[in-house]
């Protein structure tokens, strides 16, 4: 078994490493050479450039994208077009939106090539855990991968699904994301909660640590929000700004565009826009018109 | 035409002058004597004490309170339980939650007196304009008290509404706040839509002035949003931040007892809360459970 | 004053209609005839076709269009650049996406054409009250159209406004949709409360006619809904079931694409959504999760 | 070790049996009898009355309350508080708004008992993998009730906390539950999006299968869901409508009371509200309005 793999970030390089570990011909190619030379150290083929991978693996190949959405992964992927040869298998594996995973479907295979589209989660924690993997791509195209994504997952039979034809993958993983924004919007609001409730003082690390076991509300994220109040319930060192990717977005557009009400995914969102706002325009408004009907006061911006 | 009232603030100050202005005689009390004072300028009748205000009205007595509400009015209706007589009328017009109405209400019947419970609406504008009255009580409060309603309102077919039994008053002015939460909310909404669509630069002070004519959308909240706009657009010295009244929160509680979903209403109220949230301890969460499944960078507070 | 107007239905016929009485030299074209023969005999030009019509206007001409967005306005706007020449002033009335416009208008300038989008609303009762009308295009274009626009509008300095460049009329046109939204629920969701507070038994008829003045929620829409409760209360013949047009979704979707969190504009239009849902999926969900942690009993479809 | 359980249905009858097996002497009463033959015939002492109780465990006794919130757990309080002796503790582990268990806890200790709150979840699998357990009371109680705790909950140093004094335990499984409906929305919604995107035809029980292993949405309702898909994900059978217990609308009531903004909590308790809906009076006020200003048509009841 071997494949390439491009972009060695945080996501690609563990994933390398772990097929790497499981006996797996992995060949890799990274813009910064660091990491290269780190996994090569470990048992990696390190390519020299894009244009010198091709060589370094039989035909058919499977190559592996694992770049940031957008404009990186659209060029690597033009540029294998013309490097690669017909039949060979590329697959991406970012957080692309499913639409450009379509249209970059379309325009592959009517060059002679297949793709798959894998949404991959796990975070920093796949290598160690095995990655959930959420792939869409043709028959043809799940034959040549499964293989790997047995061995990404966390077990051959567990933690990946072929979601359908291409596209089907990021959009599952798209959805994916969205209901991780409702799940820790809803695990955040219920402790705010609890801690302005001052009276009793609860000691949210214990509550969050106990409610990780019996609880129907057992979860990874709370496994994750125990273990960070753990260091400090206060939390007074964190900038209270919560960046969005762009899949909880697209998540909520699409819900929009099927007619399908997701009040949840989307108040989790707006959660983060408000974090991000700067100015409070929005508020300035209501401030003023409460003081137009009602001459309430409205508090000056200190200088 | 008379009636007492007692309160004589920023509503009930200008409600006795309109009274006046009608030609009916108004006794009038207040804490602070200045407003007496200068209303009894303009042909109010004033009170020296609550203790004397009984001798300068005719049995039965009509007796409209126009306090904060709370325990201000709740010690005021409890001493004029004391200092009127049995077949008086006592109107609370403040804004009390209407199961405080229904609690008085019982208890002053008990005692021989007439209750009525008077939502007010029009804000400042109301001498001028006239109040949108929603009222509740028996039919006699009602043959008592419409005469009066009738010269508050914008006109006597106009402007006011006996919404039922004790309670019926407060609680439909309760959800009209409720309501006009969700208009402000809507129109905070777009209008920092726009704002954020730099590329059209559009003049918001212009847009919502002429949205005041011909559209869907044209409101009394629209018109003092153009006024406020048409100072300052950028609203730069405004702090982003809304206080809240009691009705917004009880019209919330309400529906939550009901089991109505009243989910703009809801958000609206939300808004208001994150606009007066200094801490942010649910962003921060939020923050720290990206950190804890992406290893994505958590902001530090400065300093 | 001459222009032609394309597409004579309920807009556009009445817009015709406003402006043949305002003394406009109107040309109009429909593709239904019944309507082009009705107003011909009010004073309208009637055009046999579409070809016909740059005969009957002298250049420099103004042609509005008035049809629904999408495929009919897009074939139309083409055919229009085939038997216009350069220097004619096409107008989008419709209720296109801001994106088109700005799409359609990039070309039609190219080909030497001016070009404006206008949001036009006030619905069927734009002919009396004059309509609401956001442009956007430019100084050239706005100079050509400005005569037309104080004509339509309820007055000469009411109710219209440039809102800037090409798409931003369309912007804005959608941005009062979506506040439209967001206050119709506000107001739909209060008098629910209202309704199932059965205790009070408040004549909501009666309610809604006296909020009209004095209040700070009156505006046209409660306008409309007092005119709609004082027929039947219990909208007991209404089936429950709102459509939404473009423009809701269109907010919302650039409510996340620009960041801004739209909570209200958005419940209001899920809202909708849920009001479309005739098979409740993520409802049996919810009930099968219940089933699975607490044994809840789980109702079955009858039958 | 030994104490009384009241009350032997779905939840308390598992605990008795729970601590049974852990060699507990439980002494167990319930209204119906056949509960108590049962758990008899398995080792649990069956008490023949109320009043007998008292007489069959040694001072100072246990006694856990397990009955539904509201009148029967309050009347038992009240029996109990009659025939049990000072220094007794009692336990109320059934679902109780906390602010009931604070006045029931002044009341009981204002007579000499020990009083404590227990939050219970887990429900029908909690004999088997343990109870996650939230308790309230003084130090005194909580060194009586520790060593239960310790056995009812999945192991002695996880999935109990001491969350504060009386009502804190009620507290924090209300909050629980908030957060649970929220989780369970965040899923539904999810789900709902994959599904109604046809043309990627996701098979959604192998999709939940594969998404409980690796992803960051791994969570014991996931594992519930996917257990309910992999039998029909249809759910053809089974109707579009979600009971709410009271904890959801405390919760919400809490968080309006405290100030906190919780979008996600309380939109996932109108998705239930919506679900129980059966007239849709919003809705139809919604389609009068755009037939008010638009001529939309309104759809009919049929019949």
């Amino acid at each position: 078994m071997e494949l390439a793999i491009i972009g060695l970030g945080r996501m690609g390089g563990n994933m390398a490493r772990r097929l790497v570990r499981s006996g797996v011909r992995v060949v890799g190619w990274n813009r910064s050479q660091d990491v290269v030379r780190e996994l090569a150290a470990e048992g990696m083929v390190a390519a020299e450039s894009l244009e010198a991978l091709p060589a370094l693996l039989k035909a058919p190949r499977l190559v592996w994208v694992m770049l940031p959405a957008g404009e990186v992964t659209e060029q690597t992927l033009q540029q294998l077009s013309t490097i690669l040869s017909p039949g060979d298998l590329i697959v991406d594996g970012g957080n692309a939106n499913y639409k450009d995973s379509q249209r970059r479907g379309t325009w592959l295979e009517q060059q002679g090539f297949l793709f798959a589209d894998v949404g991959v989660s796990g975070g920093v924690w796949g290598l160690q855990n095995g990655y959930g993997l959420m792939a869409g791509g043709s028959p043809e195209a799940r034959m040549r991968l499964e293989p790997f994504l047995k061995l990404l997952a966390p077990a051959p039979d567990k933690g990946w699904v072929w979601a359908g034809p291409v596209g089907a993958g990021h959009f599952a993983k798209m959805v994916h994301n969205g209901i991780e924004y409702g799940m820790m919007q809803a695990l955040a609001e219920g402790l705010a909660i609890i801690r302005k409730k001052e009276e009793f003082g609860t000691n949210l690390a214990e509550l969050t640590e106990a409610w990780r076991y019996g609880t129907v509300i057992r979860s990874w994220l709370l496994d994750l929000t125990a273990a960070a109040l753990a260091e400090d319930q206060d939390l007074k060192d964190i900038a209270p700004m919560v960046a969005d990717s762009g899949e909880g977005r697209w998540t909520v557009m699409e819900a929009v565009e099927l007619g399908v009400a997701a009040p949840v995914i989307t108040e989790a969102l707006y959660a983060r826009f408000n974090s991000q706002d700067q100015e409070g325009y929005a508020y300035k408004l209501l401030a003023m018109m409460r003081k137009g009907f009602g001459g309430h006061a409205v508090q000056k911006v200190e200088g």
